[in-house]
């Protein structure tokens, strides 16, 4: 077996718990914990109910903290209860101590096993430190310096500890600018420092500004792979889908897409109501029905993309709160020129088809339903933020449906008006 | 100056460029390039246009391999002959090879400045290497280990270096089972690869096996983070927006939206013209206009939650283009319980708003429409890809105005037949 562990677990997950287990178990202690954490959580589910008591205490023993952690939040009462007694005290401890922090936050996916040292001592000594911690660390590539009473004051790169001059103490090379983030702290927020400031690792600290914890680069990858696919699947209203997509079941994917069809179904109305109320209108000029959809979508779709513009450039950090009004100006143009661009085609197409009064209406309604459904996708996203909701429930069915009762409205009035219909 | 260099450039990019180099140029040398490595290209193509071209020159020969290549695209054919008759022989070589690279490769994106080590020297030899070389290095942290040939052989991590027995060579500790990519390899498959195994760095090879580069932890992370940000945008129907949101302008913007809304006005024609088709059907009885934007818009809206999922999940290597079928059987599970789910919501409206044959008429139409348009969603995807397009093409206004068209034809097909109208 000298496959990566991520690549064993692949394979492992492919066959029945009992087989799977019956590979497993013939790897070394430390390898077995290391594929255990690769395998997606259902498996190790699965897994946890068949190993042996003793085998899988001595696996979560081995297991990196975080990865231990997120483990025993899959667990239920029973195998948790069936598990700790099992471990030795320091283990249980620290799996309390994880599982404390709400999902989400720098505290649920920090680990414990960060290498830390003392200020005074000279680089030599700290090496000779790291190294024999070096098998029970997470990476000691970054170490965290700490005085008396473990608040974090410093980090010294091993780079730096192995390149300093013979006399040099750590607290000579360390560095003191810290980025750190507290327990409490998004999760994301945590992702996003490390991605800006290219760096290994991030302290995590309490609010006594002692250190706890560390989060790693592969951990922000995690995380903002994770909350992309949450935005993307919140964008189409599919909410708290839990599983991976391709190990969803039927009744979960169910769950996670019907309560906003539900929603929009009843929020549709308005639009259907908008046109019971311009019958009359209709019905003496049934062509106007042609140009309809055209002319709906076309809001609806300058305002999707206007929403998810605003919605991922929020996310990224591209744009902030308070750039709405620099926002609002320039979306203003742009969906008067998409505005003027769409109308010219439309009028062409309603030149053939309904004469140039029918053109007329059509090109005016066009300009306005798109400058309207522009701002409404831009606008969103930003209220929603501004009353801490995510902006990503601004979603393309919602921004669509609102644009689209708006652009009923918006044509036929222009049709009644220009027309001097009933 | 204790700041980190990624905010003193976030300070800078928001100055007119005389003054913001008047700032920078009063750091040291390396810290100006480590600064400008971080300010985003429009703000170093305004710095490169004043900078003396001394300085110019400085920077550049600073600034890590990747960044100076990245920098080297962006300059005019005017600029780079300016530059580069300033810059050593070794740097200039360096930009040329990397440069070389079509964009989105691996080769794009890796660094020269990697650390290689041969495989018979003793570990002790090799720390005092890496010592040596750690300020003009990436990293140091993974090593590499080639042959005469400079074909990659092995990896090592500077962990394995420090802790090793006293008579050690690199060949006794290196790791030979190297995840490595090849020069045109996609950066995502990179990133991808870095993620997986949760590694600093990744070599780059080229046909030879030679090694050229490597690809570092922080640029996988801007790698995911700027295909998320395209494939958002490609779902709403926005292509090719080389610029940041913030700072695109106004012809920028419309650019990368009008076409696909230019194209779907023009697909749009569809639903007008099966709506026109059954004008005869709608005149006799007005009252099936009110459910039609409900109606339309379901199927929409579940197409796009289905494409949504699918062309994240595709991008994220969640699912496999083998596996549509599985994932076709259930989606056409899923989007039964959907669609009867919100046929017995809209045959209560109907039944008020128009007795229970209106109520039949719309409840049949809407567990086929959201059906069609849940299993259009799900497979335009898997199309797209099957042929070598990216699947993000399956925009989620591309679908809904497909699932519309289909909607139209399905809704007043049924009404004909139920309400035997003429």
């Amino acid at each position: 077996m000298h496959e990566h562990p991520a690549d064993i677990a692949v394979a492992l997950q492919a066959m029945p718990p009992e087989e799977s287990w019956r590979i497993l178990r013939q790897a070394g202690q430390r390898r077995v914990a290391a594929i255990f954490s690769y395998l997606d959580h259902a498996c190790q589910m699965q897994l946890a109910m068949i190993v042996p008591r003793a085998d899988l205490a001595a696996i979560v023993t081995d297991m990196q903290s975080d990865d231990r952690a997120d483990l025993y939040h899959e667990l239920s009462p029973e195998q948790r209860e069936a598990l700790m007694p099992a471990l030795a005290q320091a283990e249980r401890e620290d799996i309390r101590r994880l599982t404390a922090y709400r999902e989400g936050t720098a505290g649920a996916i920090m680990t414990s096993d960060y290498a830390a040292l003392p200020s005074d001592i000279s680089a030599t000594q700290a090496l000779r430190l790291l190294r024999r911690e070096a098998p029970a660390k997470e990476t000691i590539y970054r170490a965290y310096v700490i005085d008396d009473e473990r608040r974090l004051i410093g980090a010294v790169r091993l780079e730096d500890i192995i390149t300093a001059p013979h006399r040099a103490t750590i607290a000579d090379i360390m560095d003191t600018n810290l980025h750190a983030v507290r327990v409490h702290d998004d999760e994301e927020a945590a992702a996003r420092k490390i991605a800006r400031y290219d760096i290994i690792a991030l302290p995590v600290i309490d609010d006594q500004d002692q250190l706890v914890g560390i989060i790693t680069h592969d951990d922000a990858l995690d995380v903002m792979e994770a909350e992309a696919t949450e935005d993307f699947h919140r964008v189409a209203t599919i909410t708290d889908l839990d599983s991976s997509v391709s190990r969803a079941t039927v009744p979960i994917l169910y769950r996670a897409r019907i309560s906003w069809l539900m929603i929009l179904v009843f929020g549709n109305i308005f639009s259907g109501a908008g046109i019971a109320h311009f019958e009359d209108t209709i019905a003496a000029h049934l062509a106007l029905m042609f140009f309809l959809p055209i002319l709906i979508a076309s809001g609806g779709n300058a305002g999707s993309q206007s929403s998810t513009l605003m919605v991922r450039a929020l996310a990224t950090g591209d744009i902030a709160l308070s750039d709405w009004g620099k926002v609002f100006a320039r979306e203003l143009a742009v969906a008067v020129l998409l505005g003027l661009s769409m109308a010219a085609a439309i009028a062409v197409i309603g030149i053939f088809r309904g004469g140039r009064e029918i053109a007329l209406v059509i090109a005016l309604s066009m300009i306005l339903i798109v400058i309207v459904g522009s701002l409404i996708g831009m606008l969103l996203p930003f209220i929603l933020s501004r009353f801490r909701m995510d902006p990503a429930t601004a979603s393309t069915p919602l921004v669509t449906s609102i644009a689209d009762a708006t652009g009923v409205l918006i044509y036929f009035s222009i049709a009644r008006l220009v027309l001097a219909m009933p």
